[in-house]
């Protein structure tokens, strides 16, 4: 009668947001945690892979210190955790083996007064935005702890990400969880690190009913939540039955502990998620997060134009620090329209931010002044364009240095993968909002924005008038890019689905010199996205650290197709 | 008898440069420079690891599209083979299998009319600058390939660098040499893209002696040659006989190919090295490379101050294009001293190059106007100096965005450690030239400069004077940093060594609040450098791709003190 031994298990599932790289004050609120879970009765408490350290710690780890810290915190831990329960914390374990990386990415199970088990992760994601084989040895092998007469099946992230159906290429050649099944697991539980991005949240339902159903286990996931630079991550907490019903699952975005009494099966209705509604969370959540994680910003300072993108970014601030902390600027010049400064002041006005309004026009006639001597006899264009967006720039930094506000650049996906954009002008800022968003969705944001808000945030005419930089006369955006419906589905799957040329013109039945331009423009405008300030990640391939591109290469698709037009002629010869 | 089956081989060691992601141009070249070596009588001509693609190719890999075109130029590449001769071409190949990454590192070995043959790389260098495991699966097995009677020992790069000595951790288990020598290989052949730093000549050779000494066999190698963005290589391409001896040595930052008959054992003496004369001939390379293979700028452009930094840039930037695409651009204000205009003028005598006044004062007093509304009541400070940093900034931006000129960054590795220096401002530009070189260093190579020009080009008043950053009366840098001896020394352990507080103290007896103060600065100020130009990487640990550090980040060593006290409180309890 082994099942009748088993006890029945409260588990409690932290989805945490911890501070990256402090992991003294991480240490202090993985306790504190414990302590409330305890008092619910909670048996085991459960926290996200890498807490201690907080995802993505990066080089860190490479400071021998930080790992130094991270085994006197865990030790902090161990010696604090609640009486009569365990814990399951995401940590660092050095390698004792001689040869090998230098650590593992591990779980440690505490108990008090018993030494600590620890189960390493065995698949190290390494693309995009993960480095992990940068750091960290694969497990060799995986086994369940054993916790009151329950095999427990604890793994971390990546460990639950090569079920067959799911990778139509299996990067890894061992699956973890059937290592663990087949040493009798009883219930599956992850630790993850796992970012946010569009439709993360079905994968995940799919992925983990597949498990359960598979192995006929329950499935336990404690995520990390909150933004870190770059990464936002939504959470999805969740514990699923053996039969793949949902019983339970966290709210997105929010810091917050799941109880879970391992007798109670009653399902849960899937939760289903609107994109753009998502994507509005996200990117409030990254705003709220770099402003509270860095903790030193009076207000959050927008570049007011007028047009959509900065309306739907200082609408964004205010949804993260509220309307008290939020400044707006508009910088009119000679080329501004009337609306550029109208619509500013509306914006502002809806959302109860003070807009203050600097004309540049002086300043950029004294840059033509000074510039005159050298710019004799050459005529207007590209370099004036710039001084105007340059003079912006310049101008909203320093009201950033004077009252220590953060700069929110506004430039979205289409811009930045265009390079239709000034560097160290409309790109200058902290933290770039929208540059993982592409024109098409950013029109929805701000449709989306005015209906949560039951009235008119961002007025009609920024959503109606064409898009316009508005540094020449009659400028539109349009003459420069293909239309934004157009170019935006290009992009897409030339960077987020990585097709090329012939299979982008093949999907979408555009000529090739039209496709074949636009592709040249995104490769040849990396050297600026390389000194864009970090944009939040919430597409499965954002730019910034997870899209690697040489600044200095030749991506000649020309010469290309001669070289293959020899070697057929050669072949048929 | 075997010995005496074997024919002599004369084998072409192609130092080669190539255009990343050119992979057509590159493969046009690969077999112009075989049909020289063919006409000079080689067997066998080998290039570099991923000279197909060029290193680093970075994410270009993920583009399926980009792979299709390497196999196809490779298989261009073995239509144009020269008869009676092989290549081994360094390249990228599909995994056949089922599971794990999609790619090899790989040697091709190539005879015209004979099916090709693979050796793929092992050991996947995962660390720094290295991203290998992102790409690769490493090779399961290695073996020789025979050649005319003798085994030759074809592997690549790290492959050869796994010898105990040399590691005092061994991230690999495997040593892909001994599995050569074990299956008979008679001759050692490396392909490598391994860049330059500090001192790689020298371990380069020990390392090679010891591989020979310990398997008594020669060993070979092909090492990439040029820049591409932040990556130096020196090349250093080599032979060396079974007893350890130096046989042949490629002239290093240039490409060219190396001639040697097997049956030629006289010794080369191993040439010196002076570590300012390498990072001279390093910068050099990095900004003629960048300007040579971007290819599309007409002049250099260096914002003069007077100060060292930029004149060692101008310098630098005339060895490597040439005094006539080189021009100078000072920018007085008034607090310039009289010096920034006079050492300016007189630095661009020396060089040879034009150096334009552009006194901006007039600017940024316009500037202060149009902010005047909204900085009423406060006192002058950081703004109003960010403010003239990057009015020359913007200035030299517009002159570039004029005439197509690339702005050289001018800020040093102290600078850019510290967060002193101005985002938009002096760290605007297209390659920031001294970004990885220390103060101290800056000050060396400005007296190397004179002393190799036989004649005074940086002067002496420039070399002489207190370092400021002249953005306010009377300003010294070391009124806001410790001197730079003392600094750089820190920065160094803390950087490159990758030491923590204790030890640096330990090292250097500093006080523990000093040294504290100072890692907090370089930790704070990584948000600066991730906007940062790209940095010509000359020390094992440059700011840039090599070393990625969290913006959001919180390293509390204060807090770790507290909670190791506690914990040693607890345990001793």
């Amino acid at each position: 009668m082994k099942r009748a031994m088993k006890s029945a298990l409260k588990i409690a599932i932290v989805q945490f947001n911890p501070v990256v790289g402090d992991v003294a004050g991480n240490a202090r609120r993985i306790i504190d945690l414990a302590l409330e879970a305890a008092e619910k009765g909670a048996d085991i408490a459960v926290y996200p892979e890498l807490c201690l350290i907080g995802y993505s710690h990066h080089d860190l780890l490479d400071n021998d210190y930080v790992v130094s810290s991270i085994e006197h915190a865990l030790a902090w831990i161990h010696q604090h955790v609640p009486p009569h329960m365990a814990l399951v914390v995401g940590t660092v374990r050095r390698n004792p083996s001689k040869t090998g990386k230098k650590l593992f990415n591990s779980a440690a199970f505490l108990e008090l007064d018993k030494p600590a088990q620890f189960v390493d992760k065995m698949l190290l994601p390494t693309y995009d935005l993960y480095d992990e084989y940068r750091y960290f040895e694969p497990a060799k092998a995986q086994s369940p702890i054993s916790f009151r007469g329950t095999k427990l099946g604890i793994h971390i992230c990546e460990d639950m990400w090569n079920l067959e159906k799911y990778a139509n290429y299996l990067i890894y050649e061992r699956n973890p969880l059937e290592e663990l099944i087949d040493k009798g697991a009883e219930i599956l539980i992850n630790l993850s690190a796992s970012p946010f991005s569009h439709g993360r949240h079905d994968l995940r339902t799919n992925l983990i009913q597949d498990i359960c159903r598979q192995y006929r286990v329950p499935f336990l996931m404690s995520n990390q939540v909150g933004a870190n630079t770059e990464m936002v991550f939504d959470g999805d907490s969740r514990v699923h039955a053996a039969n793949g019903d949902l019983l339970r699952c966290a709210p997105s975005f929010e810091e917050t502990v799941l109880y879970w009494d391992n007798t109670d099966l009653t399902p849960l209705e899937i939760p289903t998620h609107d994109r753009i509604e998502d994507l509005f969370i996200a990117l409030v959540c990254g705003i709220r997060e770099y402003d509270k994680k860095t903790g030193i910003f009076n207000k959050l300072l927008v570049g007011l134009s007028g047009g959509i993108d900065s309306a739907v970014t200082a609408a964004l601030a205010v949804e993260a620090v509220g309307a008290h902390r939020v400044m707006g600027i508009t910088m009119p010049s000679k080329y501004s329209s009337e609306g550029s400064v109208t619509d500013s002041m509306s914006l502002a006005d809806n959302l109860g931010i003070p807009c203050h309004t600097i004309p540049i026009e002086d300043t950029i006639e004294s840059f033509k002044n000074i510039l005159e001597p050298i710019f004799q006899g050459t005529t207007e264009g590209l370099a004036e364009e710039n001084i105007q967006a340059r003079t912006r720039g310049l101008t909203l930094m320093a009201v950033s240095n004077k009252f220590n506000h953060l700069v929110l650049a506004t430039g979205n996906k289409s811009e930045m993968a265009m390079g239709y954009a000034t560097l160290y002008g409309d790109m200058a800022g902290g933290l770039a909002v929208l540059a993982d968003v592409f024109k098409v969705d950013v029109y929805l944001l701000a449709t989306y924005i005015n209906q949560r808000a039951g009235r008119v945030l961002i007025p009609a005419s920024t959503i109606s008038k064409p898009p316009s930089a508005e540094l020449r006369p009659d400028q539109l955006d349009q003459d420069s890019l293909p239309p934004y419906p157009v170019l935006d589905e290009i992009l897409r799957l030339y960077i987020e689905e990585r097709l090329d040329v012939h299979a982008i013109c093949k999907t979408l039945g555009h000529p090739k010199s039209f496709v074949l331009g636009i592709l040249s423009s995104v490769d040849r405008n990396e050297y600026k996205r390389k000194q864009a300030a970090p944009a939040l990640r919430v597409s499965k391939k954002a730019f910034g650290t997870g899209r690697r591109i040489p600044i200095v290469m030749k991506l000649d698709r020309l010469g290309l197709e001669t070289l293959k037009q020899e070697l057929k002629i050669e072949a048929h010869a």
